[in-house]
């Protein structure tokens, strides 16, 4: 008898724990990713900011999987699924597609940046769910201030010198205190002409809080806390307008105001990827208003109990897109299919997500933490939030690497992953090109 | 009095060791460079095997100059010296150029990678002279492995398989080495579908011997070493072509030979860069063939005792483009400077290199080291090159981390930085495109 062949599409958290789940079960899996790495995404702003290496937070699927021997990594990205023929798609990067046939599929495959419709807001606003884009933002972070220390006239040093982020979630949060700390801790000494402390952060946010799934109460505290670090909130506001120069933002009376700066980061909300609207159109699923699939209680689609969705991308009773949503999901699913398996028979008891708290880390002895009635903020929180990542990197051999780099940047300031490249574009040798204005002498 | 004006164009050991010479003088010292941080190039090459992050080999400029209060570090391109007028013109990475006047000029622009004329050899085998070509080099690597494992024929298979290396200099030796370390300890148990051992690696070095500076005897042990390694080396050959699939080399006796290689890695020859060019016409300095720039004894310009070329792209005696060269240069024009801020009439010593031997690492427990009369290889070579390496890196605030991942390297093959990126154009994802070859089952 051949084994049965369970395909997971994505190796984020939700597929990762649903291959793992699977590890002792008589199956054959096969993981498909468009990358090769499987990304620690709650500390992506971390690696953006220069405190941490991609290989501190992102490590080879098939390095993690290794002794999964019944684990099959392929690098493709999914595009079709052909649900009668029980076949994936996928295209390999180099060239070339390929077919895998399932018996059991997982779609883990998450969500990415969404721009609501704002598609060419992307060149100049870089999101926040890939690696490339937190080289990219680690990039465009430390450029603006060399940049502003090159510049030859107020204004422009003033907008190289101006960071705009939108969407107040964990992660815009967590980005605006990062740059207001590279300011003031890592770069204070190092710059002859401007003072990297001038640095403005702007953090614009559609509802009127930010973190608003930490309740009132911690939401206000947060607010508070970008406060005193120099971060200026703009909330209720909607980017109607985005350039290289800046953007405009519409309030709620419909005032529209213009704000000059060369950095633009997005953070405000995720869209499902096309291979959601694939499934959905093959098997008649619903999608939510960000391309969700709604699942059933227990992960399945209508009509198709071979295929699950879980994760990022799937839509049961407003779950939110957390880490620990997805882990639950996909190690669920993976269950599920090893009880199908070894012959169970009994109905399976619906997901039910145990809701294990969240963080937010917002600056050196600043975090909001909520786990069921606690709720901690101020130097308690960041205690809590250092805890729960050291524990939660676990079993990564980039642990001891990472409390050296934290252990590092919090004491003095230093951030040891500062390089950045520059894409050829920027660098490629000019012919001289007739000079323009004289330097600031310093 | 203003103070005297120092410019210098180049952030690579030479224009660091210059800037630091300067530290104690009453001048003003602009570094001018293309990249933000300074490269421990030395090093690059395990940055692109997987074993070092960026910032474990590169560091920001300004922030090892922060101490350095007369130092003022510009992120921008030198394009253009007007040697009449005193000033290096320079481009932004971002638009907008600038004009930085001198009274001395110190030219540390170092050597790029070189095609010999076949420029559109580039795109199918970067080079090794950057931080980005590092990371081209890793993701070229590890996909190579990937597009093996996802292959869908023998021959698809085998070529992505085969690693071919141009350059049999150090820097060549060290990544074939690399490769065959990476195939037979790093990924030995992470595939299901390729062994990775049979990875082939190509070596073509145009002279007879690889490492012919280390002198006959240590060149054949490093030969041996390589061979033993796996590493097939073609000795005596030139590339006439070079495409996405392979390439083609002549042999002394005109004989040409097509070898399939997805994968070709280029190391085989420098030239200078434009500047250099620019600066010889506007001084009438001689080039040689490279373009390296011919210096007086005292690193000086032939008419233009305020103008010092340094490092990898001065031409004096033949000296080899070693790091250690360009130290001693950088350091001996700093302190010509101050000497001439000082009012020391007296004509300075000629420069004179003091060679304290070279290293080139060829895997775990080999590398060959020359220093005068000592000649070491195997692992006598190797704990000499851990010596030199660890030491070389004091002050670098990533001395612990590379010793932790050198360690875990060493010890169980475990690489923490194999993380790539993949372009835009690789991912894009695509609409269903009609599919082809099923998938060899697991």
């Amino acid at each position: 008898m051949t084994p049965r062949r369970v395909v997971i599409v994505g190796g984020g958290f939700a597929g990762l724990f649903a291959a793992r789940a699977l590890r002792h079960s008589p199956v054959t899996v096969t993981l498909i990713d468009r990358r090769a790495h499987h990304l620690f995404q709650p500390l992506l702003y971390q690696c953006a900011a220069g405190i941490l290496s991609e290989g501190q937070i992102a490590q080879p699927l098939r390095a993690i999987l290794h002794r999964h021997e019944n684990v099959r990594c392929l690098l493709a990205d999914a595009t079709d699924v052909d649900v009668k023929g029980r076949t994936v798609h996928a295209q390999r990067p180099q060239g070339g597609s390929i077919v895998v046939p399932y018996d059991d599929l997982i779609i883990a495959a998450g969500m990415r940046q969404s721009y609501f419709g704002h598609d060419e807001f992307v060149a100049n606003a870089p999101g926040m769910k890939t690696l490339d884009d937190a080289l990219e933002i680690r990039r465009r972070i430390y450029r603006a201030f060399e940049m502003a220390e090159s510049a030859t006239d107020a204004r422009d040093r003033r907008h190289w010198l101006t960071f705009a982020l939108v969407g107040g979630g964990p992660t815009g949060v967590e980005l605006a205190g990062q740059i207001r700390e590279i300011a003031s801790h890592t770069l204070d000494r190092e710059f002859r002409t401007i003072d990297p402390l001038e640095a403005r952060v702007l953090l614009f946010e559609g509802s009127d809080k930010v973190l608003a799934p930490f309740g009132d109460r911690l939401a206000g505290r947060a607010a508070d806390a970008l406060r005193d670090l120099g971060v200026e909130l703009h909330l209720g506001t909607r980017v109607t307008g985005l350039d290289e120069q800046g953007l405009t933002v519409e309030a709620r009376d419909g005032t529209t105001t213009r704000h000059p700066a060369r950095t633009v980061l997005w953070t405000a909300g995720v869209e499902a990827p096309p291979i959601a609207g694939v499934l959905a159109r093959a098997t008649g699923a619903k999608q939510d208003r960000a391309g969700r699939i709604a699942v059933q209680p227990d992960l399945t689609l209508p009509g198709h109990p071979e295929i699950r969705v879980v994760g990022d991308v799937m839509s049961l009773n407003h779950l939110p897109g957390l880490a620990e949503v997805a882990m639950q999901s996909g190690a669920y699913a993976g269950r599920a299919v090893r009880h199908g398996v070894e012959g169970r028979t009994r109905k399976p008891k619906p997901f039910k997500y145990v809701d294990l708290g969240s963080a937010a880390y917002i600056s050196r002895g600043r975090a909001v933490v909520k786990a069921g009635p606690v709720h901690l903020s101020g130097i308690g929180g960041w205690l809590a939030w250092l805890f729960i990542h050291i524990a939660f990197l676990t079993g990564f051999r980039s642990r001891l690497g990472a409390v050296l780099s934290w252990s590092v940047a919090f004491a003095c300031g230093a951030r040891r992953e500062r390089a950045f490249t520059l894409p050829t574009a920027d660098t490629a040798s000019a012919e001289p090109r007739g000079t323009t204005a004289a330097l600031r002498g310093p």
